[in-house]
């Protein structure tokens, strides 16, 4: 295997077992392609799959996903706390090895085009795809949901990528988009005061000042009476996770709270992490394709 | 692919590129094998090879570099710096993926036993292979090198592990044993004092009652002025990385001097970095085999 490319395609649908099991089969009969995780979330009604492959396998393997989705999930019928505007709602592709993010944009295009072509369900292109400049951020994209979607498209600025100026009335409509590998870390605090994890993420992150590539909020652990600063990084090169760790610590500091610990939560490119470990031991010149053995291994 | 090893054999010429050559397309043609790399030295004289492949591949490469070293390279001829005391000096398997140090040290007894029987060359079993307590170390076991090699074998304690107590007239005799990854370490100081790396490097060697897995000296970079606490970590679950670096760290205050920098010579595995991040960064409960986006992508 050469190149390889991540595709993490969010279903509107967490409760019916069936139908979870029927993308799950799918999912795994695409040659080429490999089903990594999945996980259902009943309050939110939302599967999240991870799969990865070859950039013609991922891309066939999100055409017929979405072809799936359609058939079994009717949006008129759904309810769930997470926004959402489609059956399939977000097809984001992810470079793995050997690609870059354009090459993912080209893909998404692709997919998009044909999910337009034989399904009828219109697309926004979002993220490292968008074409216009309020298409970058998911929620911007998503904001209306589906129920709001239709009015939404009459708009000047909301014609959709693919198709014209009406939603799937079933499927509703998609978002795809070519992105880095997001992690998703999270710092706890020895404070159980949410304003203070919330004044932190505020110095953090991009939409209030902080980092480009670091979107945060604060967040209450309940079972453990502790605040958390809850983060998304979007790109791990271009904002480190060592780099908010340590302004989050330093910002800390004013309130007199320390840093007890922090999570990652399902997979991170081994890069974000080695990342932080040259940063730590002050590792000089170090190539990361080449000294890391299991790069090696990979071809 | 499943189960992964790893070979780094060592051979006594650094100096004749068409012997390096013919080892190199020896490394190469063989099934199931790839040469990760190969780097050699003048005034050591001497080669290291670094191959990854199946168990059967890599047992069947190591002998077939052992047997070609045999017939290109004369140790009655040898000189250079590094202790030697074989053609092929050492042999060591270690584990990469799926597979066990017992695993490695079941082909390390495969691969010595055909070594003596096809080629009439002993060996030592050294590190996790060793029958015997005086030969895990393979300074200890190379002590008194190929000149000193033949009177070695007749004292009580040396007889060889596959052979009889007498060295091959031209290869000599092989260390052969399983070990885990090394990563080699080091760790540069603000101050040309090399007696200082010296004392730095004493508290944190196994031989002089510091960390089990860590073996370190004091060095002077002549081009940099300044000294260093040269390392090789031989166990990296055993003794991490970051410890190590914060013992360098505390001591190095004693004298009023602190760390510039560090380097990771050569390969390492991801683990060994990824380990000092989760240190560094507080990770709770972190998962490598499952978190690692990489370690589902090898099969």
């Amino acid at each position: 295997m050469a190149k390889l490319v991540e595709c993490i395609p969010n279903f509107s649908e967490g409760r019916d077992q069936a139908v979870i099991d029927a993308l799950v089969n799918e999912a795994k009969s695409v040659p080429g392609v490999t089903l990594l995780d999945h996980s259902s979330d009943a309050s939110h009604n939302r599967s999240v799959f991870t799969l990865v492959g070859d950039p013609e396998g991922i891309a066939e393997a999100a055409f017929r996903l979405c072809k799936l989705a359609s058939e079994k999930i009717d949006m008129t019928k759904h309810t769930g706390e997470h926004p959402r505007m489609g059956a399939t709602d977000v097809i984001p592709f992810v470079p793995v090895k050997d690609m870059t993010e354009e090459e993912c944009v080209e893909i998404s295009k692709k997919v998009a085009e044909r999910i337009y072509n034989e399904l009828k369900i219109p697309s926004f292109l979002y993220e490292a795809s968008a074409q216009k400049p309020g298409r970058t951020n998911l929620a911007a994209v998503r904001k209306g949901q589906f129920e709001g979607m239709p009015e939404k498209l009459q708009q000047e600025e909301w014609a959709p990528d693919f198709g014209e100026r009406k939603i799937h009335p079933t499927a509703g409509i998609t978002a795809i988009g070519a992105r880095m590998p997001l992690v998703a870390f999270n710092i706890n605090l020895n404070t159980s005061d949410i304003n203070i994890a919330n004044a932190i993420a505020k110095t953090i992150r991009a939409s209030s000042g902080g980092f480009k590539y670091c979107k945060a909020i604060g967040v209450m652990l309940e079972d453990r009476n502790i605040a958390q600063v809850s983060m998304n990084m979007v790109n791990y090169e271009g904002t480190p996770l060592y780099r908010v760790f340590e302004v989050v610590r330093a910002e800390a500091k004013r309130w007199g709270v320390t840093i007890t610990g922090s999570e990652v939560i399902g997979l991170t490119p081994a890069k974000a992490l080695v990342d932080c470990a040259e940063y730590y031991l002050q590792i000089e010149n170090f190539d990361y394709g080449k000294q890391i053995l299991e790069n090696h291994l990979l071809g």
